[in-house]
């Protein structure tokens, strides 16, 4: 049987999970791909630590070009994150005209440009489905499957800490900060969660869906981005009065020419598909032009469900190489870049809003700030005004009907800067139309 | 830029909607594959009626071989569905060495056998994404993005018809009847809905998914078919106060050499993914070893959604014929049958099960059931018993721990003789555990 040898740049916890499969399902994928994979070397800083999986006939290096510059090595898989030197290592693999496989979202979604274009240029294949929603298999659905489509929108929820936290602040009726402890203590956040609970990670990852689905070069720098810190139990609660639930979400969207990218929090309807993917799960929320709508679910994240995602995408390398050919898809999906579009700013979204002001109890609260909001045009779709104290901060909260963003923004400076409004409004976009 | 051209074998509804995708997004398939996918030819009986879509530069044609030995043509779609003479007409395709599409769920499922043996000889590629799901791409998820795990499990809500009847009993409270009436007359049911709601529809596409999934041959006939019209609104009510909702499941599993293939009713925890699947949506909910839990939801069925299955599948086989290449996934997901594995008799099959009796109301009742299901090693998990109406019938309802599905219809059948026992018992299965 032919064999197919295969690198590996990183030993961590992703690492680990693709020794596991690669060894555990070895047999299982001769059975299915008619060629058999072989793991021939793994480089990492630290080769001694026991990771509980067998290394025997591995060749264990610290030095990643010793597997860069194997003859025998067809396959490089980058698994150390980050920007450097993973992005040397990936360009070092393309030169020597290697398949590349990464899960490197931070990467691709900033400097992926480069990488793409030597790739294309040496004539290489690049994979990186574990880039977005761990082992959900949604790049290649986007690519392949669902290729008959124009894809008109993608809503995911591609963040399991994030999720993780809301989840838990939904469910529990904590606030945010104890979710957060609650989710470090789970294993689920880290030390410093600034990159998932500010939506940064979420970013870089819709960066990578939007580029794939609409063929035009998004990076994490085009998208609006804004974290779930702000979000209180008041505002869960409130949500679920309006039939809402309060998602951190990726959106894009393509429209009359125009890309819209963002990663927010949102309130999508509580019977929504998406609704109900809870704790550390993601899903993809897709709708074509001829499919409609399509929901991809699964874990986003962890050893085994990242390294499923990686391990099919060295299968579709070893796959091409048997067959004697290269980039038989196209790794963005797209021969060309999409020259016909333009990106649109997060000011000309309209969207419907959820507002909570904080209020001091008093008369003629309510007139003054919907005079404000009636003066830029924004129409009110309902108000609910709770817990009279008297003296004491009210939250009042009026949800919206659709209003440019620009206006509104403009009506909450105005608003929070009324003697009777107490604290900083806070505003949540709501997303109702989603799959309708 | 090269061309690829292709002809339709049926003009129905399915036909039409991959004449709509071909014709619509022909541009940005150029742009995705590099191959402009030209529909060349169209057969059906009936090629004057008007299907609002235009024909022009399409040969019409009532003789299917004019397609099939159309040298020009290298994909051949069939779309009539049915065993005859869709089958000939697919062998006739292989023969000539085109490749072929296929929705025949039907042929596929009875006997694929030999088309997919006939098409390994001659080394022509089949696909068939559209034969289960719909627009789900679970065909090439299965295949391609989940091949590095073994499967363990297939979930699947894979009957439009049979899922919009359970969910109308569920949300309006209403019987099998009055369900399937307002089904038929919103067009989601055939006049004759046998197909759909005894299971035999989700049986046929059970049999392609479990295929696929272990690389064992399962026909229709190896599985175990229950549909759903003996359900009723009572055991929906029982079924909801025992954290359940009823879905006919399609169910495969692979373990310790054995695969297992059975539709029919199921108790799922309401809180599970699946159990949020409704109307005439569809979902696939798998288990990998590595990967963990997938659920793949959207429509499985309809114009539109089928043809971007369809379209995607022609691409697929574009993609082969610019690189010059066939067969780079095996049809069937393995290079060869495995011959490892063993079917296994639903009566093998142990499940706790639900149980609703239809007996006297009068003392000693239960202990002569509980007596019976004693005898036989069946142990009860949870008992209710309402609404006594002193001289009319009543049902007892119990739910059981694990049991053998012979030791269970052993204890019905001596049940059933009771004379305290008035009609036949309703059991339906519970899975509890899926996804856990």
């Amino acid at each position: 049987m032919e064999k197919a040898r295969i690198g590996l740049i990183g030993f961590g916890t992703v690492g680990t999970g693709v020794v596991k499969v690669l060894q555990e399902n070895r047999q299982v994928l001769k059975d299915r791909v008619g060629v058999d994979i072989e793991l021939k070397a793994i480089a990492d800083l630290d080769i001694k630590r026991d990771r509980g999986v067998s290394t025997e006939g591995i060749r264990l290096t610290t030095d990643a070009w010793e597997i860069i510059r194997d003859p025998e090595i067809s396959i490089v898989v980058e698994l150390i994150g980050g920007y450097e030197p993973a992005k040397t290592f990936i360009l070092g693999a393309i030169e020597e005209g290697k398949g590349v496989v990464t899960a490197n979202k931070a990467l691709l979604s900033t400097s992926g440009r480069d990488i793409f274009e030597r790739a294309r240029e040496k004539g290489v294949d690049i994979a990186f489905e574990a880039s977005v929603g761990g082992g959900i298999p949604v790049i290649k659905a986007i690519k392949e499957g669902l290729v008959a489509n124009r894809i008109r929108n993608v809503y995911g929820i591609i963040n399991g800490t994030a999720n993780y936290i809301l989840s838990s602040m939904a469910n529990e009726g904590c606030e945010y900060e104890k979710a957060l402890k609650e989710a470090q203590e789970a294993g689920y956040a880290e030390a410093d969660p600034t990159f998932d609970v500010e939506g940064i990670d979420t970013a870089h990852k819709l960066a990578i869906l939007a580029t794939i689905a609409f063929g035009y070069p998004v990076t994490a720098d085009d998208i609006y981005t804004e974290g779930i810190t702000k979000i209180t139990s008041l505002d869960i609660e409130f949500a679920r009065e309006f039939g809402y639930k309060i998602k951190l979400l990726a959106i894009a969207k393509e429209e009359e020419g125009t890309v819209e990218v963002r990663v927010h929090p949102t309130m999508i309807p509580i019977n929504h598909p998406l609704a109900g993917v809870d704790g550390v799960f993601n899903a993809i929320f897709l709708e074509g032009d001829a499919v409609g709508p399509v929901m991809l679910f699964g874990k986003g994240a962890g050893m085994m469900p990242t390294a499923s995602a990686v391990v099919s995408d060295i299968v579709d390398l070893v796959r091409n190489m048997k067959c004697g050919i290269r980039r038989r898809v196209p790794p963005l999906a797209y021969m060309e870049e999409r020259r016909d579009l333009k990106l649109k700013g997060i000011g000309e979204v309209e969207l419907p809003y959820y507002l909570r002001f904080t209020a001091v109890d008093k008369p003629g609260v309510l007139s003054k700030i919907s005079g404000v909001l009636g003066r830029h045009d924004i129409s009110i779709a309902s108000v609910i005004q709770k817990g009279r104290r008297v003296g004491e901060p009210v939250p009042v909260v009026i949800t919206t009907h659709h209003a440019p963003a620009k206006a509104l923004y403009s009506a909450l400076e105005e608003i929070d800067r009324l003697d009777v409004v107490l604290g900083k409004t806070l505003s949540i976009r709501i997303e109702d139309t989603l799959g309708g």
